[in-house]
């Protein structure tokens, strides 16, 4: 089976599963796909992500449904189909295993959880490849190593990077990485209701940052709530008796550095560059004009020193024609980046 | 007055005092600037921020202390110069313009909060640009309208983009768009603690967002807690309710769905560029190798189409040489530069 590529059906033609099939496809692999609704199914056939599924059993079936329903269907695919390896690409995994499990046919069934990132849906708008370079989780829980490897196949055919875990593990860091941080920053976006417009202006890049995935739309929201439930609440509670300590606290100040600090410490796990721990960039924020052209400049002046730039922030100014854009690089080159920008007369605002 | 420069003289020769100096002082102004710590006054000296005080009684006093002294200094200040009109930049309002009209002299006070919006500290870091293009709050409570006059001539001299509010009203707004979100972002980073550091890695884009603000230092967030304490409670009260009406509801999903919608309205009123509410840019995202010249090869190539990049997110992939760049652009050009960059050779990967 390592040698020939599986017969691979995918259930499921929205962003995700189109995606998958658009990629795998243009890998040389075997891909049918299907649909609840024809139309989805239409799309997905006309973009190339795969055929109608025919007579041949398929050796993997990839579930790409809305998390709602995944278990259902994996339990549907796991019994359909008693010679295939089935996996689904749902973002919260124990309660799927739990079900696969339940049919007796566990040692057949490994969870996935490609991490996309972008805040898209629909088949219209899939891409072979959407996944490259992201981390894809497999969750082995009781399967077959011929499974594990099987399923293993895919994320190396879409170069993700793969991270194995265990479904229970994977639920309760989605809650702390990805769920929880989606409800609080809605719930700090919801709390500038009580402001005025001209109030909300005073909004700095902070809020800007905090709220930026406060502003799409609920999509898989509701799904992903209700399957990771006791996680997320977990996560909320401590996420609330943390705001409840600082409001009761004597002294409000001594509560808010604590909290901060403890903050810090864990932000300086959080992954940056290469799986490494995020570096301090220096920022060296360059007051650019706001029309075509001059990033392009900024950025060639930059390359003219041969400093790499990590990060970039664009922050338009109010009622201004000029913007401010932060370019992050390594500390050691931040000196030499603003006497050569200088040089070239930017106006640095701030390094 | 409206034709002579103002003699002004600076307590306190930190970031913001030693900023406002050096500015004031580039466009000819007489600034004079003090400090209780005399190496950080000798420092701002050094750089140009202003002269030593002498024996003329300046026009305007500019209290750039600490906020938990500012009260007292803006105090001293009235009381010191009885001809001098006393403004403040400390980023809470209210308890100052009370000790100031608590003196008889209000008449005399006008707050200001001059919104630097970068992480710096420390008079080393003094830019005379640092609040260009920048909101400055004034607050004039009771101040007569020649007091206002005067301390209107800075942010002008500074070239930023004034807005005018009540004191309280100030305090209210920045509970909501700086104070609470900060400690909302330490609170979501702390309950990483939980968390093995293998599993943390699985953190995106929105978590780095959410808690960008977080890796900061506490620098002056104690004092800030302290004086706006009743606005940050009733700020943290609204999110706390929020996160508890979800975590006890019946049906979380609902629950979930219904604190985004009304998130998302809120953060669509959060202006993005030039005093507009943001619009709803495309992102085009690009697979960028990680070495210098490949970010400004694609402005270039970004550039040959005249399209403006109103925005860009950088997002590095752990463990592969390569990021993903996405560049944020009118929605009705997104098309043609997909298909532009594709004729160049790059693979998008999302758009």
């Amino acid at each position: 089976m390592s040698d020939t590529l599986p017969r691979t059906h995918i259930v499921g033609a929205g962003l995700i599963g189109a995606s998958i099939g658009i990629g795998l496809s243009a890998e040389g692999w075997p891909v049918t796909i299907a649909d609840a609704d024809a139309q989805a199914e239409a799309l997905a056939r006309s973009i190339g992500a795969g055929g109608p599924l025919g007579d041949h059993a398929p050796d993997l079936v990839i579930v790409a449904t809305p998390p709602s329903v995944a278990g259902a269907v994996v339990v549907h695919a796991l019994q359909a189909w008693p010679g295939a390896v089935v996996t689904d690409v749902a973002s919260v995994k124990a309660p799927i295993a739990e079900a696969a499990d339940a049919t007796g046919h566990g040692a057949r069934y490994v969870g996935s959880h490609p991490m996309a990132g972008r805040e898209l849906s629909g088949g219209l708008a899939a891409q072979g490849d959407l996944f490259k370079a992201r981390p894809w989780v497999i969750c082995p829980n009781g399967a077959a190593a011929a499974a594990v490897e099987l399923v293993l196949r895919v994320p190396a055919a879409l170069q993700c990077d793969v991270v194995t875990m265990e479904a229970p593990a994977h639920d309760a860091a989605v809650a702390r990485v990805s769920h929880a941080p989606q409800v609080a920053a809605s719930a700090v976006a919801a709390a500038l209701g009580a402001l005025h417009s001209d109030d909300v202006a005073l909004a700095g890049q902070g809020l800007r940052d905090v709220t930026r995935i406060a502003g799409s739309a609920p999509g898989m929201w509701a799904d992903i709530a209700r399957l990771n439930r006791g996680h997320l609440v977990e996560t909320l509670d401590h996420i609330i008796a943390d705001l409840e300590d600082l409001r009761e606290s004597d002294d409000i100040g001594e509560a808010v550095t604590d909290l901060i600090e403890r903050g810090r410490f864990e932000v300086a796990r959080i992954p940056g560059k290469h799986g490494g721990a995020t570096r301090d960039w220096a920022g060296v924020t360059v007051i650019v004009p706001d029309e075509p052209g001059h990033l392009l400049k900024l950025l060639g002046d930059t390359a003219q020193v041969d400093v790499n730039v990590e990060d970039i922030t664009i922050e338009h100014s109010p009622r201004q024609p000029v913007g401010l854009t932060t370019l992050y690089v390594l500390p050691s080159r931040a000196a030499e980046l603003v006497a050569a920008l200088e040089s070239q007369g930017w106006e640095i605002a701030a390094s």
